[in-house]
């Protein structure tokens, strides 16, 4: 006979056994006797203040990670996290939810127990996540428990989306087999049917060869589907000019000669978007085509001249081909590629070099204030390969696409959930994961970094709380320019709703409770009103080596905003009165392509 | 033809009407339009710092005022403040939460938005509202949305539950008829059929008559069903042993001579609960029957011996009468009765009494550390008639259970939904509802008092910018006590996972930007170790006048609580791991009544 672990045990074992390393979550009564074999398990609890920021910080570990894990009691606690695995889901980020549910026979007796809403109803919250989540799973049995387990942490990673886990606290010590936990759970990528894979690279690489105006865009989901590297590669070879989404900025090496930004559609240079029109090939990996990620759906490629890859299918001239999983498709294209094939194109225009924009900006006015437009720009000289770069949604985002990131630089952004306050606990999330790859030789050395504005920052403001609960080495820049901006100039430039209470924001540390005086870790806090003062802190030692908390308060005009953002918000304010933008039929005639199914 | 408004004029017209001054919630592009209408509407924008902050805030803005409105933007916004709104449906809290949605034809088109998931279904999150709010309604349609707005809130008022408005941005302006604004929503509460409702009438006198042990138990729907001066002025008459449940205190006046404090059942002294169930008439108003606000179902009582008023029907000797709303048939009943035949009965035994018990207590030593057994009586002491006081859930949610409040001072806890994290943002609601209250002469001078835990006040601690913001006179009393005590109680008294980071609670004003030295709004910081100090500061003139913001940090043993707690903990350990208790059958059973239906 099997010897048996607790159902909890085999729970917490399976999760550190994909990688995980660190669970996010808050305790409450429903969970408390689960979180015992957090530890035994070799596992950290991170203890996070609020629930919100549990499932943010998860999303942010998993983009760094590869996977990550929430523990909340049920309704309340849930509730509280929805946003965040909603925003997992919508972006893809692989979080392992598991809730502590009322023991099981409280549930079937419909008893009017606290956290629930007294109706009697248990099914109620898994139900909402259920539409959030890709697989879901209730451990009310001991037999199936196990298979349950692996089931929904194999679609987690394999989706890379959220998956939902209830374990009522009567079953945390049932019995379960351990022998499941011999074998790791299979996480391999179904095999694509060879002779037709074949057939589609075939097609691929002849409408690559034949290319006069080839052009490539990377996209986000390109690392969620765990191609990064084949990408970089692709670029890398080819040498086709090569432009990447918001989304998808950080994912391939912009030191390539061949890389000219971000490609911005209806917001960007005049003579970029003319030119992609004209392009009579576009590759494009792993897309997000939101709104916000394609510039009001301005930069989807033309169907009949584009080869798109979406993770288990490859749409090429309109034409979908199913069951062709990305990661063996490229593999394929990469080694099968004949450069001397290839076309040699360089574009004869200026698309525009977002290094070559870096170095020809001159120096700022020391005492200048801090301006929107070049800021993004200028901020790129303090960062460094190896680095973690998190920008905010907002003037941040925004502004981040003028960018120039090093080598071996990650970059995390949102780029169709939006919300804001995600990115402080993100930052706390991924400066964790972060911490313990570079333990582990996985990532190279570098810093973490995070911009913001101040109405974000109060969102979430108690993420750094938990950062320095958790002693992480994080570099926080606040900018500080008295409201939501980005709101501001959509629609309210003066009005009281977009403006927010001035917090001291420096005091943070103070507040939630840093070490004072301890060499282990410092604690750093400066504001910067002019270009000089920011130069002189940029350059500080304690700055460059960003240990401990550093938190950079930089304080800009309250209706300044990078020019893309005021391109950008035309057309929302147009849509939103209703009018519908040209682009917006674009991106309906995009869903309606022709299929073609393979015989599985 | 009658005259025409824009559709967000008609939604915020309307809810001024019912009595709403102040509208809570977070900007967003898909709202801010809508929130041009606010001003011309004769209301204020709080101005949230986050939606979980602004939906609890609204919850306790609408415990004051009798109902409420929240805006927040769909997707990320709503979801945010979903665990918020669901506590309002589970505590019956009117809220109207109004959620700016994307244009119809972005919607219609199933368009890849920002703050959706990206699948073009616009209906999950509207899916997820329908399970915890009352009525729902799609502002789509100009002819229908005036009614529609005014069913909704119809519902929210009459039901005392949370109600859900969709608000697509391009119908802000659409035109509709402005001839209903000539006349309020008819908030009448239908009529009882008066000789079915005579009957009734007649045989609860009869059993109050004949009754020789009665017991009066006044819950907490009390005073959402709007009846609170019908169960004080019956409780009065009567004479009637009193108690409340912890949902009920705070709504009858305590300085009653038959009000022996809360009904604990079996966390309460030895002789209650036998004299409780020796009882041969139990009259329970507005019952929540919660497993915490009837101490693990110890507290229903038997069918046979009871009447049980609900909103719009009365149990009867474990006969359910429909169609009676308690309003109606309270009245009558007062109206009705003959008190020379009622029979008069002082309990022969000791069943406590909170008065005594805290004109008992001897002295704290001065330098004796401030200690959970008798902390919550000795701070009754600081209370003033029109005070309204707030108990967080945990330590103080249990430890006010000792409180002896003076007349006309309220009381808001939470006894179901118990999500930490709740009552400071509510309390900001409100405090702002009082306010409004006293300068409208409908509510008499008082201060308000928030009591919470260190780990409580972490979840939502931004809610002490939003009173700052809004200049609201609060005293907070935030019990240090290094952790989750509660929990450390259910569950992991040492553990890790039980413990918080420990923050600088006095900087809050600071970091949070209060004003200094403006003696428009005073800022009042303070620390208490032992009973001493705390008594020099309770008597501190700014404490007594409780205007501006004023924070206690009042110190606690980590491992110190109630006693109540402490029992009250072995009920919920023991069910957790997966053995019934004894009352959780009676709470099944209680459900299984007779039902008596009357013609409509």
């Amino acid at each position: 006979m099997a010897s048996q672990v607790d159902l909890a045990e085999y729970l917490f074992r399976r999760i550190r056994q994909v990688g995980v390393k660190a669970i996010h979550g808050v305790p409450g009564d429903y969970n408390l006797t689960a979180l015992d074999y957090i530890e035994p398990a070799d596992l950290d609890w991170v203890g996070n203040a609020n629930e919100l920021n549990a499932g943010y910080a998860a999303d942010g570990y998993a983009r760094i990670r590869g996977v990550s894990a929430l523990v909340t009691a049920f309704g309340v606690g849930e509730l509280s996290a929805i946003n965040a695995v909603a925003g997992a889901y919508s972006e893809l980020a692989p979080v392992i939810h598991i809730v502590g549910t009322a023991p099981t026979h409280v549930q079937d007796g419909g008893l009017c127990m606290h956290h629930s809403l007294g109706n009697g109803d248990f099914r109620i919250f898994a139900d909402m996540y259920a539409k959030i989540t890709v697989a879901q799973a209730n451990l009310r049995d001991a037999e199936t428990a196990p298979a349950q387990i692996d089931r929904c942490i194999r679609e987690c990673v394999l989706q890379s989306r959220p998956v939902y886990l209830e374990l009522p606290t009567n079953m945390v010590k049932a019995r379960v087999s351990a022998a499941p936990l011999e074998t790791p759970i299979d996480l391999s990528i179904p095999m694509n049917d060879e002779g037709f894979e074949d057939t589609e690279v075939e097609l691929i690489l002849n409408k690559m060869y034949s290319s006069k105006q080839p052009f490539i865009v990377v996209d986000g989901c390109t690392s969620r589907y765990g191609v990064s590297e084949e990408a970089d590669e692709l670029v890398r070879i080819t040498g086709f000019p090569t432009s990447t989404t918001p989304f998808g900025k950080g994912i391939v090496n912009e030191e390539y000669s061949n890389f000219y930004g971000i490609y911005a559609g209806i917001a960007g240079n005049e003579v970029y978007m003319p030119w992609a029109k004209g392009c009579d090939l576009v590759i494009k990996l792993g897309p997000l085509e939101s709104d916000v990620n394609t510039f009001g759906f301005s930069t989807i490629p033309e169907p009949k001249t584009s080869i798109v890859f979406h993770r288990d299918h490859v749409v090429i001239g309109g034409t979908k081909y199913h069951n062709l999983h990305i990661k063996s498709l490229l593999r394929k294209v990469l080694s099968k590629l004949d450069k001397d094939k290839l076309p040699i194109y360089n574009p004869s225009m200026d698309l525009g070099d977002p290094r070559a924009d870096l170095l020809a900006l001159p120096p700022p006015g020391k005492d200048d204030m801090i301006d929107q437009a070049t800021f993004w720009k200028r901020i790129s000289k303090f960062f460094r390969s190896g680095d973690l770069v998190m920008v905010e949604t907002g003037t941040a985002s925004v502004g981040c696409r003028d960018m120039v990131l090093p080598a071996h630089t990650s970059l995390i952004n949102s780029c169709i959930w939006l919300s804001i306050g995600y990115m402080l606990p993100a930052c706390q999330g991924a400066a964790l994961a972060q911490r313990e790859m570079i333990s582990e030789g996985k990532r190279p050395d570098g810093r973490a970094i995070l911009i913001e504005g101040d109405g974000s920052l109060q969102m979430t403001a108690q993420s750094i709380s938990d950062m320095i609960r958790n002693r992480l080495d994080v570099t926080i820049f606040v900018i500080n320019n008295d409201g939501y901006v980005i709101e501001r100039w959509i629609h309210g430039m003066k009005a009281g709703y977009n403006d927010i209470q001035p917090w001291r924001y420096l005091e943070a540390p103070n507040y939630f409770g840093a070490p004072k005086d301890d060499p282990a870790y410092p604690v750093v806090t400066r504001r910067a009103e002019t270009w000089g003062q920011l130069s002189d802190i940029l350059a500080e030692p304690a700055l460059q080596a960003g240990k401990g908390m550093n938190i950079v308060e930089v304080m800009m005009d309250r209706e300044d905003a990078p020019d893309v953002l005021k391109k950008l918000v035309q057309t929302t304010k147009r849509r939103n009165s209703g009018e519908p933008a040209e682009s917006d039929k674009r991106q309906r005639m995009s869903t309606e392509e022709k299929v073609m199914k393979v015989a599985a």
